[in-house]
């Protein structure tokens, strides 16, 4: 009996082919002597399907997507798309459409990898960002466009129903971890009415969590605790908004941007899950065949989790961390480095 | 001819007391020779007087404060005061009516204080955070509070007005500083309609400051660059929100929070300008005469400026620096630091 993965590829723009090449490389590695084979499908979208087409996500692909198993997605955008367009039009609607509602961000301090920070300690923790709520829902508008007398307004939207889902995940997460911590991360002292509807729905899923300690921080001072004490953090459940900002601080504090993987997951599977790297199309550094593809194999070990292969996810990791312990100075192309992660991956 | 400052001082909580004491010290040493005189009215507000009262500001008192030419505060607080109470009813309260839009937030690290980060390089830049508007207008609202079906929406409310003449503001400061940079930093890719204003605003008024160098970080990419190359940044400008975590930060990278200092400012006078250490009343070590005043120090050389005391401004600051570049290993009392400062800075 033979398991196949239906995945689907958004390359997308820059570097994004490159490191997607890779990390399907990564995959079928670590798929390498089991039964699970994988079909791919590649679809075209971002920064040059809009230049050449106008559109950003068309019905009829979202319907595709929702066949497949899951999606990796490279990276998309460039200079010349307006600000915003990619973001809300393909992006977030992947992700809201999906109802992508855990978006999965581990940051971990690898051995030989080195931070900013000069006492680092040893920095290993998941952040659990809320993917379908607060001020992404894209709930804004403006009157008096370009007028001095122009109102702009975002609407953060939070539900019981969208908060209790995520901070379940959350705990659930935190309790299969060894140390069992979990962070809440908000700022229930000024955002009053989101911030408690967090806060209740913390204090009471964590009754069913006995195990599972507890503790809370602003945001604000989450930054400050991110680079004088990271080691310190196990699990972080928190806002859509919040997420995005310290899930980036997360990455550069554990090597940069370059590794930082993600998971937009949709713990029920009512629509596949999509994985992708953090890290951006960097135009300015596209088809030199120099992209770190880690983040991507990273972000290929998350998928794995997913899909229910948790050894071989582990596998990978640990094919990134020998290979990012193992790093000279001599700079490696990307597909070296892809070579090199498939090589250590494969059993 | 003698001039009077008249100053109103709201000690607060906590180490609040103690920090304002010797933060009054100083302001005193640094009036020394001039005709400047200075008459203090105390207030009592903070969380004591909420516990025996309920009252958090009362209109009485606030008429008051309109009287003076500035506020000295120290911190309040306490945990016994639920969240958000004293935070909207009494800080917040204050920065909207007194029409505080410009939150000045310098992060300097001075030489001898010690960074997490393992290369700082030299960081000297001032975040002109808005204060007025954002997500901290208290336009938010809940139903169904506490049931399944509970929605709690925050309005992040942002006008043509209030993002311009904090914009003026900050341009005004880089310009008259000598590396003539500004920094915007917002999110203006998923928060569109309030971005958007901010963008358009920044362009518009940068085109009467040609020599100005203007760049735009998306509020994650600049937690990245406040941890990899703080020295990149001169003058930031940016949104109430963004404001709070990445000054949080900034101060995390400058010796922490007990040295960060901040102005509430109302630059056009119509009411007075509140200045106050950023930390808070710290409860666990209120009384004992340890906290640090250097924070409340460096307060009170914004308000020297503000009040056109720039020279004695600057003797402050450098009082400052010359006690942290010769702090030894041994621990100082709260009221030593403040002799020492105040000996500093006297002519
Ligand atoms: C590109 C942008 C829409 C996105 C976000 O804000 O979520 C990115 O910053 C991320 O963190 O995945
Ligand atoms: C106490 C709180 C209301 C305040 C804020 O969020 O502005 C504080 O964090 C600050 O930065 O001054």
């Amino acid at each position: 009996m033979s398991r196949s993965i239906n995945l689907a590829v958004i390359p997308g723009d820059g570097i994004g082919p490159e490191v997607v090449t890779e990390g399907l490389k990564v995959l079928d590695a670590a798929l390498d002597g089991t039964d699970v084979k994988v079909d791919t499908t590649t679809y075209d979208l971002g920064a040059r399907r809009w230049h050449d087409t106008g559109e950003t996500l068309p019905d009829s692909t979202l319907v595709e997507l929702r066949e497949h198993d899951a999606i990796v997605l490279g990276a998309v955008g460039d200079p010349g798309v307006p600000s915003g367009v990619l973001e809300r039009g393909l992006l977030l609607r992947l992700r809201f459409e999906l109802d992508h509602y855990v978006n999965l961000r581990p940051s971990r301090l690898f051995p030989g990898v080195s931070s900013p920070l000069s006492e680092p300690g040893e920095v290993d923790f998941v952040v659990v960002r809320e993917g379908t709520e607060g001020p992404y829902v894209g709930n804004g508008g403006a009157l008096r466009v370009d007028t001095p007398h122009e109102v702009a307004n975002e609407v953060s939207v939070n539900t019981a129903f969208g908060v209790e889902r995520v901070v379940r995940d959350a705990f659930a997460r935190a309790q299969a971890r060894p140390r069992r911590k979990l962070t809440y991360v908000h700022k229930h002292n000024v955002l009053v009415h989101a911030g408690h509807l967090w806060r209740r729905t913390v204090e009471r899923v964590a009754q069913e969590y006995p195990d599972v300690a507890v503790d809370y921080l602003h945001v604000d001072a989450a930054t400050i605790f991110l680079v004088t004490d990271p080691a310190r953090f196990d699990v972080i459940v928190t806002d859509n908004l919040f997420g995005d900002i310290i899930t980036d601080l997360a990455a550069a504090i554990t090597g940069g941007i370059g590794l930082a993987a993600s998971g937009n997951v949709n713990p029920d599977r009512s629509a596949p899950s999509m994985f992708e790297p953090v890290h951006g199309s960097a135009p300015d550094i596209a088809g030199q065949g120099v992209a770190d593809p880690t983040a991507t194999a990273v972000s290929v070990a998350l998928l794995l989790d997913h899909l229910g292969l948790p050894e071989r996810s582990e596998r990978v990791l640990e094919a990134v961390g020998a290979d990012l312990g193992a790093r000279g100075s001599a700079p490696r192309s990307t597909s070296e480095v892809g070579d090199a992660l498939a090589a250590r991956v494969t059993p």
